[in-house]
This record gives C-alpha cells, sequence and structure tokens, in this order.
C-alpha cells in the first residue's frame, strides 16, 4: 500500500515546492508516514538546500528518530513522530517557516479566516506557546495536546505546523494558510477586517470538493516547480494570488 | 464580425498577461461573448497553468454553460453567462483574484479611487455580500442586479469581476482598479487618504482617451508578455507603478 | 557645449534606468534641454517600452511642444517645457510615476525627509494640487510657480517632478526621494517616524560630495542596466536598499 | 593564523552574499581583522558593484585608515578600525544598509526581539544618534561607546552596524536581525506584538548551538550566492522566510 519509491519522491518534491515558494527557509521540514511499518520518510536537517532534494535525501527514521539509513533527521524530528503517532489522520506533516503565517505566532491576534478558501481553517489555528523549539519527545506531545484534532498549529515566534492525510492536502492547506494570514495582514491597513462565520464556513465547505482542488493545485505548482531555475524569486507563484 | 479565431488567440493572451501580472492564480477566468451567435469563448477551469495558454484551449459555450467542444469550462461559468446575457456592453468579462483589489472584499471599506487613472471607477465598485462562489445561474443573476452598469464588482472574501465592451477595455479597467487598491493600501500607511471627487472625476474623464490609453496598455503588456520567460515574478510590470 | 548625440544616449539610458526601477511605467518621461538653442530632447510618449529605448527614439522639441523630426512627445510635454524655460538649473527634467514617492500624492502627510540622504529634500517637495495632467503651456506654468526653486515636486493623484542640473543629478535626487519615501511608509507601522530637522540636513549637506555621490550612483545603476535581460523585476535594485 | 588569502576569500564573498541580500546597496562595506599586524582588509568604497567583488579587490589598511596597497577604503572605515581596535570579540565588522532594520533607525522604537532566533539580540541594539556619517575616528570612538558589548548598533536616519568574531558569525547575525525587523514591522499591522523576555531569551539560547548555525546559513548563503546569476532580486534568499 504505502510505496516507499513513490513516498520518497514524493516528499522531495513538496520540500522543493515550499523551498521554491520561501516557505521552508534553510530550517524546515516535512515528513510523509507509513502506519504500517510504524517508520517516516523525513527532510533532511543540517542546512542542506530544500530546493535541491532528491528521493534519495530523504531519510526514513523510527517513531523514536533513530534513523534507518545514512542520512540524518531535523533536530526537531519529535513534531513529526509525536504527530504521525498520535493521529491517524496525520499521515503527512510539515514544519513551516512562512512569511506570514509566522506573524500571527508574533502578534496577539487569534487567526481567523477572511477568505472563502481559509474556511479551511474555521475550527481555529492553535498556538504552542513555548519560546522554544519542539526537540523532546515530551514537547512534541504537548504540541499534539494543543493542536487536538486541528488541521494546523502556531509555534510562539518561530513558524507552523500543518497536518494532512497525505502530501497533497499538506500543500494545499499550507498555501491556504498563508494566504489567508498575508490576505488578514495587508486588509488590515484598510480598515477593520470582516472573518468569515462558522456557519458561512460550513455552507461554503459543504459544496466544495477539497481533495480535487488540493489535487490541481498539487499539479500547478509541480509543473511551476518542474521548470524552476531554482533562483530564489523567480519561481514562487500564489494559489489566490 | 465576431471573428472567433482572432477572439481565441486574443483571450488566451490575455489569460497569459493575467497570469504573468499574478492576478489569476489557478482559478481565475476570463471569457469573450459573441451576441450574435449567443455563444462565449472562455477559458478552461481545471487548474490549467494560466500562462501557458494556447487559442487552442479556449473552451466554447452557450449561455447554459455547455461546452460546444470538448474543453470545460470553470464552475463558476455563470458569472460570465449573466452578464454576457444581461448587459450588451458587457462583451468581455473577467474573474480575477488580484492581490490588492481583492482585499477590499475582506476589509470593511468601500472603495474609492484614489489616482486619476482610478477615476474610471469612481461610480463604485459594488460588493457582492454572499459568501460562496458563483456556481449556479440564479448566483449569476443575483450578481447582475448588484453590479448593475458598472464596470466591475467585488465579491465577498474572494476577487473581482471586471467587465468591458472588449478584451482590450478589460485589461486595461482590471490593471487601473488593481493599482488604485494598491495604492490605496499603502498610502493608508501614511495618514488619511484624499479620494477624488465625483467631480474631479468628471472632468479629468472629459480629457482622458480611455480607448487610446486602453490599446497602449493593451501594446505593452502584449510585447512584454510575449518575452517573458515564464517564471513567476519576472515578467510582472505595473501600469503606474 | 551640448553634445547631442552624448544627450540621446545619456537620456534613453536614464529611462532604461528608471523602467528597470519601475519608476517610469507606461507613461513616464525624462527629457534634457539645450539651452543655446532652446531645444530639448524628450523620450517618446506613445506607450512605448521604456525598457527599450535606443538614442534614436529620442525626439527633439521645440519649447511650445513641436517636434522637429517624426517622432512625437508625450502628452505631457508642458511638464518639461515649462520647467526648461524658467529654470537656469533645470536642464534635466524627469516626470515619474514612482510606487511609493506617489502615495505622498494621496495621503494627507507632507513629505518630509527621514533618512540622511533625504536631507536633499529638506526645503520641501510641493504639491500640485490639481487633479489633472499637465497638458497645457498654462498647467506648466502653474506647476514652475509651485515647485520654485526645489528639487522636485508632487503631482496629485499622479506622480512626481524631479529636475536637476544634469540627467546624473536627476536620476540621483530621484532614487533618494523614492527610497526616503518608502522608508517613511514602512518605518510609520513601527510608530512614530523622527524627520530630520533643517539645522541637521544643514550639517550633513555641507559634508556630503552630492555630485560625487550622483556620479557613483549613475556608474553603478548604468553597469546593473546593461546587463539587465529586460525582465521585469530582475534589474531593480536600490540604492540604499 | 590569520590567513590573508582566506580572508580576501570570505570577504568578498560575504560582500557578495549581501548584495546579493540587497542589505548593502551602493555605500556598504564589510571588513575582517588581524590583530597580530593590526591590519584590516575592507571591501573598497567609491561606488564599487559589490554583487562582483573579488578576493583581489580587498583594500588592506591600518587602523588609521591608510590603504596598505593601490585601493581606497570606503570613507566610513572609521567604523571599521575603531570597533576593530576596541574590542577582541570583534574581528568582523559590516556597516549595512539592511531594508527592514534600517527603519528602527527612523521611528521611534526601541528593537526588541520578536523571534527564537531573534534573542541572539535581547540585550540591546543601541542607536547612534548623531545624524552624520561616521567619517572621523572621533565618530567611531563614540559609536564604539554606545555599542559597548553588543552584537551591533543602529545608526541614525541611515543604516547598521554588525559585529562578530568572525565573518560567519557576522552573516548570521545580520540576516537574524534584518528578520526580525521585517516580522516586527509586518506582525505589528495584526496588533500589538510580543516580544520575547530576557528569562525566555537565555533559556533558548542555553538550547542553541550559535555556531554551527551560523555554519550553516553560510554553507547555504554561499552556495546561493555561487549561482547567482547577478540579476538584482532572482538570488535573494532568507534565512527565516
Amino acid at each position: 500500500m504505502f510505496n516507499e519509491d513513490e513516498a520518497r519522491e514524493k516528499l522531495a518534491q513538496l520540500a522543493r515546492i515550499f523551498a521554491m515558494q520561501g516557505m521552508l527557509g534553510l530550517f524546515g521540514h516535512v515528513s510523509v508516514y507509513n502506519p504500517e511499518k510504524k517508520r517516516l520518510f523525513i527532510t533532511p536537517g543540517m542546512g542542506s538546500d530544500k530546493g535541491q532534494l532528491r528521493p534519495e535525501d530523504m531519510v526514513p527514521c523510527d517513531l523514536d528518530g533513530k534513523p534507518q539509513s545514512s542520512g540524518r533527521p531535523p533536530v526537531e524530528w519529535p513534531i513529526h513522530t509525536a504527530l504521525h503517532a498520535a493521529r491517524a489522520d496525520a499521515l503527512a506533516v510539515a514544519h513551516l517557516h512562512p512569511p506570514h503565517a509566522t506573524l500571527f505566532t508574533i502578534a496577539k491576534r487569534e487567526f481567523q479566516p477572511v477568505t472563502l478558501q481559509g474556511t479551511l481553517f474555521s475550527d481555529g489555528v492553535p498556538l504552542y506557546r513555548e519560546a522554544q523549539l519542539v526537540t523532546t519527545p515530551e514537547r512534541g506531545r504537548a504540541l499534539v495536546k494543543i493542536i487536538g484534532d486541528k488541521r494546523a498549529a502556531l509555534l510562539r515566534a518561530h513558524g507552523t505546523v500543518v497536518v494532512g492525510r497525505n502530501l497533497t492536502e499538506v500543500l494545499y492547506a499550507a498555501l491556504v494558510l498563508e494566504d489567508d494570514a498575508k490576505k488578514t495582514l495587508q486588509a488590515a491597513a484598510l480598515g477593520e477586517v470582516d472573518p468569515l462565520s462558522l456557519d458561512q464556513a460550513r455552507a461554503f465547505n459543504a459544496e466544495m470538493d477539497f481533495e480535487r482542488r488540493a489535487e490541481r493545485a498539487w499539479n500547478y505548482f509541480s509543473s511551476v516547480e518542474a521548470r524552476w531555475d531554482r533562483q530564489p524569486g523567480t519561481g514562487r507563484v500564489e494559489l489566490f494570488p
């Protein structure tokens, strides 16, 4: 069922897409989980250039963060192992440093979606309040508690975590969260923003085929990434510009 | 009179220009109408890469959104059919996700032009308030009512609609609306903005040759698009930077 | 003394630099004056692509805006002729649409320099208040009155005018004005800004060799322009980033 | 111990990286000190294109700013000589014009870190209040007094100074300061920001291996710089995007 070659390839691809989008930086990481073997693949830590990652660079780990090959996982591997172990719907996990969503980890303001697509996050994006990296299993478990059954969490003064049933979903959700955060920030310069209510969110999402949208976004961003010249700033594109 | 080959070519070109400008994203669309045959051409939905569209990708449809060939129209085709059917001066229609004009669909602030060119929109840009996509003929008709005889409408938490007598006009109007929205947002950081009055708008527009301006903008943006290397961020240029 | 070939070449070069910087757009223009012959060279109007201009595209005009060759001057030629005729120190004139300085023509806030270099404009940047293009000699003369002996003026809801003794000076002054405007806008998000006093400006400028600075900036921006690939967004660089 | 060839090479590389990042502009400079010979290498002044600098362009100087070869140091050499002479831990010094950190030299607001990485600057970034360039040894000594034992200082209406034990440290510290300044500015649009306390900073830094982080950042930015096409805007990348 879980095809390791495919997982490695798609994971490397997603890391390159996030790098192109300027959402990973030097220190972000993405993982995908094989629940049968209780094993994950994760992008390497150690300052590697995420825009150049190949399938063979992906690091297989067990749930204790022990690498099963020569690579080394990033120091914040407990974000991934804790979420993969705790939630059956967290088969893919990204830890990102997105330029706009991260601002909600700095300003005293709760995230509330302001766009139709953003209603994906209408049940909230909880904040992990500790001013520290998630470098131990204990901290990983604390994060799991805070995120609950939500799609994403904010890490104080630091970045975000986005989970999904697969890498396609994680890409779409992360792009939508970043877009909504950016629009909130910019619209605030015009005056008070008008967030969407939970009822509006439900009505909208009842009509939306989230999976199909996510697949199309994957196809589109993959095709842009494939022809990207690896120059920062020349590939970045927006889902809802 | 209505040349189908020309219409397909110009429509694809406009979609590529809007893609270059970052105003379409994955889900925007543009159409042009042939009132004699009551038939429109529309850019395809389904997550296609709008910066790569060719004339043969354009989808011919009737006013019920039924494709007349193998392509598929975007799900929000009723925006286009409703406007084409209702207004003789809406022979071209764009549904965009422009980064700045969209912010007026989020913030509680009415759009008012702040630049000379922006007076094109001095009679207002109405807001379609429903938090939903325009996916049915009923919603299309509701939008037609709201937009009235105006050049553009805002779609709550979503994007914009711009209409014109032809594709050249739609390009110019959409660029001006986006530019004016951007300048309003940025100028607000300096203090209160000073919108132009209806009298000033009238005096200015009495002197301006709108059509000639629009033609020159079309020529300029076409020439930039023609040499665009298809890397996001490397073609985008501004009418009034 | 006034070398026409050199003037054409340098004028075209400055227009290309301003285009690279995103300060001209489709409708800006630059001129240089020969006081002996009472004749100016001006960049062509008519929506030409300013990033591609060659010396032979420059339009020679008399002070009534009459072209002395086959080209056509921009409709706002009276900005240039009025200033060249009235001020011996206005041998070069640029009419720009710079993204940030233009915001001071929209917001109700007087321009005051906030950077050391910006003290070049410590005696103020007056505002031409009419909401119209400067398309007649009368309006040109009104602008001359308003600008007085200053280096620059703001045109309501529209753009800027920068004058200098030569094109090198105009480049430097225009870059500094734009940089200072941008920094004011951005710093305002952090709190109240702290403009430099007239005394501080005088002390700073007494130490500065403005001409040498301007020459170095010219050399630097020329060299960047010479290797520019003509893709919008790939050449733009900042004097004081 | 101090390898002159290596120092020249690494200094030129750092200047090119800062140029790529848009943090130097035409007038910034970087130096590295050899305490045994009381001699520094500094990037040349005179408006050179910092993105093209080679090791042989580096200017050797004594502590009186006298060049030991044919090159010429920048006019603000006293920033470097004063710091190298006064502090054993200031073996590398950068004077930058970074777009966001510079805003803290304009707005009346003290710098306080808002990100985990930014706690590097938790003991403050003092402001040199004089509205002048640091062109004399006296001004250099005044700056030394103001900066004390801190990692960085702000220069009123002008730019920043960042010191480190080596060039690797200076790169990392300068990138972090700029990132934190940018995030403060942007987050302020969302509401009040929540700076990290001194206790939080200490706890975080006790866990962090600053040197290793700095080395990885150096490797990453070097590799991006090595493949940079020298077009402004096409190389710039962020540490924590």
